[in-house]
C-alpha cells in the first residue's frame, strides 16, 4: 500500500514572515484569500524584528543612557555609560523585540493565516515542501507563491571567524562593551552602528571604500552627516579598504589598503547582505537567482527568469530578497502591491507607493524623499533650493539640536506670481525620518510651495521648518531672477 | 518760536514684537514696505519668547531630568529630581529664551525694520506716540497700523497677592521647587503646567470648573489625557471651583466650592488672560475694546467698532490681543494674512491658512486638526473612525509610549471602491504636535483615505500610524455596511 501524503491547498503561500511576508499575507487574507505563511525560524517577524528594530532601540537607548540629549539640554552630564552594563543597555531591546514578534504573531492569527514552522522549498512551481526537525515533511499547494525570505549579513573572506568579529546579527548579542571598534563598510548599517557605538563612548573607526558617505543622499546631507560623525569623534577612514584582519589573543590588527595598521578590540562587519535563496530549491520552479542570491522581478514583483526575462507565472518576490533599497518600509509596500497584482485587487490599490522615502537612523537621523540636487542636474531640470536650520527653529532650540536642517528643492519657475512645484525633501537632524512625511504626502499629491505657505504649523514644532525653507526658496528664486 | 516735533513716516507701524508683530512686520517688509515695530518691553519676542517657549523648554527638561523617558526605556530610574535644583532646571530655559529673542531681533533687523522701544499709544487713527523713560516722546505716522500687543495673565479677585501664588509669567521665576501645588484653571496653560510639575515630582492638584478637560478636543483625546494625568498622580478636581485662598505663614489654604479645604505650598493661576489694550489710548482711533480688553476684528483682521460693526480703515489686530485661539502659530498666520490684505499682496497669499491645528504640550502631547466627532454629529455628517495605537507601532514601542494613539475621521462613503474624504485628525502621545502635520497637509489638499494607503512611511516611525488608522477606518466601514 502506498501512503499518500496529504496536500494542503491555499490561495497564497508566503515564504518568510518579515515585513514583506507579514504584510503580503495580511493583504491577501484581508480580501478573503486562504493564506499560509512558512517561517523557518523559531520566531516570526524576520530580521526587522530580530535586528532592525533592536538596532533602532539600541540607538534610542544609547542616546538616553549616554546623556547626549541631557548634555545638550543642561550642560549636565547624566551619562551612565561608565557604569551601564551591556545588559542594562540591552534590556529594553529585548522587550521591544518580543513585543514586535508578538505583534506579528497576533496580526497573522487575526487574519486567519495558517502558520507552518519549518524550512520551505519548491517541489514544483506550485508546490512547497516544509521540513521541520522531528516532523514528517508536509506539502502545500498554492495558486500564488510570495518569496519573502530576506537576506543575511555577508562575511568577506579577508575576515577570519572570531567572536570579536561581529556582523549585524551577532552585534546584538555583544557581551562586553569594547573600548574601540572598527566598522568595516560605510553603507546604511555601517553608519548607523558607528553612530550608536560612538554615542556609547566606544572609540569607533569607520572604513568606507568611497570618498563620500551614503552617496545616494543629497550631497549637502552627506557632508553634514560626515561633519556630525567627525564631531562625535568617529574616525572616518575613506576612501579606504581592509586588506586583512589578523587575530591576536588580546586584540585584532586590521591592515588597511593604505598600508596603515589599526589595532582594535572589536570589528563590526557591515559589508553587504546575501539573499536567503540558497535553500529554496528554486530550480524546481524554473528560477535562477543572480549574484548574492538576489531574485529578479518585474514591475509587478513577479519573479522573472534572469535569462529569458520572462515572468514566472504566479511566483512573486518582495523585500530584502530582491535587493535594494531593502528597507522594511519599502518591503511592505512591495509585498502589498505584489498581492494586489497577483489577485487582481486593483480597485483597492492602483499603484505601488509612488514615493519611497529613505530613513537612516544615524545620529543625527537623515531622511530623503524625491529628487536630490545631483539627480536634477543630471536630468537638466532647473531648480531652486530653500533651507531652514534647526537651531533657528524654536523647537530645534528646545531639543538642543544644533546642526540639523531641512532642505527643500522646488522646480524653478520664472513667474513670481506662480507657485513652484516640490521636487525633493532632504533632512538631517533629530526626528528626520518622521519630519520627512509631511513632504512625502505633499510630493504624492503634487504639491507646490503654496502648500507650506498656506499651512499653519503648531508652535513650537520642527514642522515649521517647511514654511521657512519655502520662504528661503522663494527668496532665492527672486535673487536668481534679479541677477539674470 | 514753536518747536516742531519730527514725525517719522512709515507704511506700517506694528505695536508689539511677539509672533504676530514679528511675522506681520516681516511680511510687509519682505514686499518692500517701510515698517516700524514698537515694543514697550526691554526684550523683543513678546510672551512667545518670554513664557511660551520657556514653558515648553521646561516641559522638555522635566521629561529629561525627571527620568520619565529613561524609566520607560530601561526600567532604570535616572531621575535627578531629588537632587536637581530649580536653577539646574531653568538653565536651559534661559539659553533658549535668549536664543529666541536674538532670533527675533535678527529677523527684524534683517528685514530693515525700524525698532522703537517704548510705550506706543494712539494720537489719532494714523499717529502713534512713543514714550520711553528719559526720552522725549516721538511721533510715528503709518498708513497701516497692526495692533499685536498680546495679553497678560488675569488674576481673579479671590486670590490675594503672595509670592507663592504664581501666574504663567511669574512661575518661570520660581526659586524653590514646592512639594505640592494647586493649579487653578483647567485650560491649556493649566493642563500643561500641571503635567510639567507633576513630571518633576510635585504633588499637583488641578481645579477645573468643567467636568471634562479641554472640551474643544475630540472626546476620546480628552478622556485619554484625563487618564494619563491621573496615572501621573495629578489630582483632578472637576467640576470644581475655588471659593477663597487663605494665606498663612507656612502654607496656603484653598477653600473649594465643594467645601473641601486643600493645603498647599504653591498656587499657579491659569485663569485666563486679558488683552494688552489698556494703555493704547484706543479711543483716539475710534476703537472700544470688549470684555477683558479684547479687540474685535473682521475676517481680514481689520479692527471693527464693536457697536457699529464697521471696520476701522487701516487698523488691523492679530494674535492674543483678539482672543482665542491665542496660539503663537495662529497669531503668526493672522498677522501675515492681515498684511496681505492691508497691502493688497493677493497673488502671494490668497487666504489665511485654511486649517488651524492645535498643539497642546501636556504630557503626553495632544494635537487636533479638522473636525471632532462631536462637531460632526452636530453637523449631521456621517463619518467613520479609524484608530492606531502607539504601543502596536514599532517606533512607539521603541520610545516606550504606552497610551498614545492616532484617530482619523473620514466621511462615510458606502461605495467600497471609492476612497473616503479625510475630515479630522486627533493625536495624543509623544510628538503629537509634530505628527499632526502630515494630516494638516492632507486636509489642506483635500486628501482621502487613498493618500495614506499610497504613502510609504519610513520604518520605524510614528508616521506609520496614519496607514494603520486608515486601514482600521476601512475595516470599520466594511463592518458598518455588513451590519446594515
Amino acid at each position: 500500500m502506498v501512503e499518500r501524503k496529504p496536500i494542503h491547498k491555499y490561495d497564497l503561500i508566503v515564504l518568510g514572515s518579515g515585513p514583506a511576508g507579514e504584510k503580503g499575507a495580511a493583504q491577501a487574507a484581508y480580501f478573503g484569500k486562504k493564506v499560509a505563511i512558512v517561517e523557518r525560524d523559531y520566531y516570526l517577524g524576520g530580521s526587522a524584528a530580530s535586528t532592525a528594530i533592536p538596532s533602532k532601540t539600541l540607538r534610542e537607548t544609547s542616546l538616553a543612557l549616554s546623556g547626549i540629549r541631557a548634555r545638550r539640554l543642561h550642560g549636565v552630564d547624566l551619562a551612565l555609560k561608565r557604569r551601564a552594563t551591556v545588559q542594562d543597555f540591552l534590556h529594553h531591546e529585548r522587550k521591544v523585540k518580543d513585543a514586535e514578534r508578538n505583534r506579528v504573531m497576533n496580526n497573522i492569527l487575526h487574519h486567519n493565516i495558517a502558520i507552518f514552522k519549518g524550512k520551505g522549498s519548491f517541489v514544483d512551481e506550485r508546490t512547497i515542501k516544509i521540513e521541520a526537525r522531528g516532523k514528517a515533511p508536509e506539502l502545500l499547494k498554492g495558486d500564488i507563491i510570495l518569496i519573502a525570505t530576506g537576506s543575511f549579513p555577508r562575511r568577506p573572506d579577508n575576515f577570519p571567524k572570531d567572536p570579536r568579529i561581529y556582523d549585524s546579527n551577532s552585534i546584538l548579542r555583544i557581551k562586553i562593551m569594547p573600548k574601540n571598534m572598527v566598522v568595516a563598510g560605510g553603507g546604511i548599517i555601517g553608519c548607523e552602528y558607528a553612530c550608536t557605538f560612538a554615542a556609547l563612548g566606544v572609540d569607533v573607526s569607520l572604513v568606507h571604500n568611497k570618498d563620500i558617505l551614503l552617496p545616494f543622499l543629497d550631497r549637502d546631507i552627506s557632508f553634514a552627516l560626515e561633519n556630525s560623525m567627525l564631531k562625535m569623534g568617529i574616525n572616518l577612514l575613506m576612501p579606504e579598504s581592509v586588506e586583512s584582519c589578523n587575530v591576536k589573543a588580546n586584540r585584532m590588527e586590521i591592515r588597511l589598503g593604505s598600508g596603515e595598521v589599526r589595532r582594535t578590540e572589536a570589528v563590526m562587519l557591515a559589508t553587504g547582505r546575501t539573499s536567503n535563496t540558497g535553500e529554496l530549491n528554486l530550480e524546481a520552479a524554473g528560477i535562477t537567482p543572480g549574484k548574492y542570491g538576489l531574485l529578479v522581478v518585474d514591475q509587478n514583483y513577479q519573479a522573472i527568469h534572469p535569462k529569458t526575462r520572462k515572468p514566472v507565472q504566479g511566483i512573486y518576490a518582495a523585500g530584502d530578497v530582491i535587493g535594494a533599497p531593502a528597507l522594511a518600509s519599502t518591503s511592505m509596500e512591495q509585498a502589498r502591491f505584489a498581492m494586489i497584482k497577483a489577485f487582481n485587487l486593483e480597485p483597492y490599490k492602483k499603484h505601488v507607493a509612488p514615493i519611497l522615502p529613505l530613513g537612516i537612523y544615524t545620529i543625527p537621523e537623515c531622511s530623503l524623499a524625491g529628487k536630490t540636487e545631483q539627480e536634477l542636474r543630471e536630468e537638466k531640470i532647473d531648480y531652486v533650493v530653500g533651507k531652514a536650520a534647526y537651531n533657528k527653529n524654536a523647537r530645534g532650540m528646545i531639543i538642543g539640536e544644533r546642526d540639523g536642517f531641512l532642505k527643500l528643492i522646488f522646480e524653478f519657475n520664472k513667474d513670481l506670481s506662480r507657485p513652484m512645484k516640490l521636487l525633493g525633501i532632504h533632512v538631517i537632524g533629530e526626528n528626520a525620518s518622521e519630519l520627512i512625511h509631511i513632504g512625502v504626502s505633499a510630493l504624492i499629491m503634487g504639491a507646490s510651495s503654496n502648500l507650506f505657505i498656506d499651512t499653519c504649523f503648531n508652535y513650537p514644532t520642527l514642522g515649521e521648518l517647511y514654511k521657512y525653507a519655502t520662504y528661503d526658496a522663494m527668496g532665492n528664486r527672486a535673487k536668481h531672477l534679479q541677477s539674470e
